[in-house]
């Protein structure tokens, strides 16, 4: 079969990943990409007349992250055509299935189909990547959305996981005065030992009014109205919680605090960089399978 | 005559600065802001009928940066009015006159009308200060007119003063490869001191070929033909060098390289810290004189 | 019964936190610290005559770190006295019982006397804190042990774990070239984000011939007669596991390698900060029980 | 003549220096450093019977730094000869002389017997590579002489020259809370950008009695009678000013406070750095003159 990898729709990041896949040597098998004007004059990447022909190609069949537009179609923006999850499946057989947000339907088919499954958004190490990505993006709306400079401003992040290590360590060196919300003792532990302003979430509160910026992580609402009403009108919030997010929206537009809610940064602020991030995540997962 | 400043023409920052001196207890006494709304709500900010009504208010009279539109008209684009420098200049008598880019026949008129010249554009410390804003301001343009993260780029900057340390700082500490250009040993040295790679004039067309970003600092042209055909056509090039620049700009269109070319950033990024730049430099240069 | 502590033994860092505790506003009541000169002379530490009036005086008990000496004695070095564990636990009913590495025995006993452990050496937060002293302790051997600057040097450092973690961070920031050995992709992830080079396990042997240094916090022969092999005859070691450690030491010897193995390295190089990291995670564990 | 150095005395910064050149492919002739051990094993190091022979190989001609033992003596410290300066002299027609603090008096020779001199104490390049040796020194006496981790500790640097910098820039990224005095305010300003706690000289007073270290690099009596008085008894005074200092050591002592005064940190603290600065140095200098 040699070196090949099939690639069913997708958005940016795959099409950037499809170019780099094609630069390290495979023949690259696609279907849902044809609107893909980067990829028509690469000459290992083929673009195939159906589904069948395309997966029947490769050991590895690579599709979108999040796999689903809806409960029937692939997410394919590059593509004319509604691509049925079941026509992908169905083909499946002896096959490494690589994506993100895969179905447990999927998961069920494995058996009497069967093939292997990877969900790319269950890889903490594609996860650690892409909090560079989503960090670097908050810091872009940050600057874009605030007429002072972050160095010298007051930082309050919501939340010590991934996203806001990654993050305080970026605002901290760009020189924001940065404070770091948590619930647990060892995060706090770690958010002094990096050098930022540990804030108990008992101290939460007393903390709000004097923050120039609150970038929240955390997917629950902690910027309720009782703690909408201690910040400052002229705060900016920035939300990278997936939904429902982790702000009363409707209660902070009456109060007339500014919020931004940003999701999926790294595909909008740096497909290219996000593209990397799944290649390094796949050859890492497929490494010893020796398929290569 | 109290604690009181007098303000004529001027953009955002000064409007911010404004804001700060009122806030800051002064009596603040405008000439050629009417149409700054933010102003006309604060108690300590008075709209003056004229300029000699404006000016015989304070010791103190503060004016736009940089002074001119043009060799007649002072630089107030929140004002509808023509505000003539002449008009202004026969009011100062012994008064200290504070200004961007203050042109010499204002110095030679020192001699008869009595009054004194600060140029804010000569003070070292305001430029320092500002250096954060353009800083900032250039990795807000770096990250929006690129598909991939700083972090892991190659970007080279080529000159290394007051911008280029600032710059070179904060783009090392997001996790850029950081290259700087510069001609003395002693600022190679720094470079290498401050753990960035140094790239001497002499090799730096070996150092063009695989920068994502090349950020120019140094007013002159420094990436003329010969360079910018050795530099990748994917690489983004932000010149920060005012007029005439650093870059042959028609060259690097037709060579379809993407060149930005970024001036008085503060202002328009940061008009806020900005003004504040401003604030804390006037209070230093006139903390000695014992006005107030 | 007031706001009181009961201390039995312990070593400086003891010393300190008992100082730290009576400046809090408590009354430290001591025994098995009689020969610590500088508890002398404060008003609220009291030396106490046997071990049942000490822990009668309070709710709460603390103790060494590690607990014990040899199987039946409390480690107490600036005692002369023989501690037996046995006398004190006889006396811990309706205590809390705080020291480090308690035996099981102890454990076991919490059934017939009724009393509650807490033991120091297993709270992650008090492992966190004490990181820093263990990374500046390391810094400080690597600078007294060579003869070139940490500015510059290849350090390579093996396991990113707590102190691997911090030490990386300190020595980047210094200047020098961090490189971080690690097993899990997420590790290495991890190490690529905060701007350090990845080691895979799989990749170690090819890294170690230029490092100037080489530190390990992982507590398994790591460093073999193989890779001792590897590495070059002026190159430091500097050994942070746990007995039996991470190195041959045996075969570095014959090889002429320097290898520095640096043991509880909070309590030799920062016993005040030591003290400190002991006495908030104390307050930490308690804050909860409503005792004080 | 071929590619050769003359290298007459110095210490053991110029020893490894020797190493080093060697190592590059010069025959390095040597006069005065008999009794270094490391030298005699190299191949094209070559011990000389006296100065004229070594002399009259090189082009190139280095010595000790600073050069004078005495008025009459060149220091040579591997060496039990006394080496003359009139008999170096005399043989230098035509030569480059590259050593350090070089007496007035050999310029004036300049005219009669013709030859270059080059004053390694005078190339700013030189001083700044050594101020990465001095702050590493510095950080490691500050670890070697407290009970506390620098980490999370009060610091003030007494001026912002080339050493404050890198001082600051170290301490700060290993955690410490650190200040900076300085007198002019562009310095001050460059602080504020680092993001450090500036401290104009007017204010120096009121930030003295919270330190846990005090660090002065001006060569004047700063920390005087009055201002000693104001540090708190357990701070820890590192004066790196070269004699007298900036310190009243005398009344310091009275009050009890503990002062390091640390000289001539690079060739004691890194001696290989020193000698790859001076190389690196020596190659920036004399790279234009095309000798070699």
């Amino acid at each position: 079969m040699g070196k090949s990898v099939s690639v069913i729709g997708g958005d940016l990041r795959i099409i950037y990943l499809v170019e780099m896949l094609a630069k390290d040597g495979f023949n690259v098998y696609t279907y849902g990409l044809e609107k893909a004007e980067k990829l028509q004059n690469i000459n290992n990447v083929f673009n195939c007349k159906n589904i069948e022909e395309c997966i029947k190609k490769s050991k590895l069949v690579i599709s979108s992250i999040p796999l689903c537009k809806d409960e029937n179609l692939i997410k394919s923006p590059f593509s004319n055509k509604d691509i049925l999850i079941k026509d992908v499946t169905k083909c499946l057989e002896n096959k490494i299935f690589i994506a993100g947000s895969i179905p447990q339907d999927l998961y069920n088919l494995q058996q009497e189909t069967n093939f292997e499954i990877i969900d790319l958004i269950k890889c903490e190490e594609l996860a650690i990547l892409n909090s560079i990505s989503t960090a670097e993006g908050t810091i872009q709306i940050a600057m874009e959305e605030t007429d002072f400079t972050l160095h010298g401003s007051n930082i309050l992040i919501l939340g010590f996981g991934r996203i806001g290590k990654v993050l305080s360590k970026m605002l901290n060196s760009i020189g924001a005065n940065v404070y770091c919300e948590a619930r647990k003792s060892e995060d706090l532990a770690w958010i002094e030992t990096y050098g930022y302003n540990p804030v108990p979430l008992s101290k939460l509160n007393d903390s709000l009014s004097d923050k120039n910026i609150i970038i929240n992580t955390i997917p629950s609402l902690i910027l309720d109205e009782n703690r909408l009403k201690l910040i400052k009108k002229d705060s900016l919030i920035i939300d990278l919680a997936s939904k429902p997010g982790g702000v009363d929206f409707e209660i902070a537009k009456n109060l007339g605090i500014k919020v931004i809610w940003a999701l999926a940064l790294p595909g909008k602020v740096a497909p290219f960089s996000a593209g990397e991030c799944i290649k390094q995540t796949i050859y890492n997962e497929i490494k010893d399978k020796k398929i290569f």
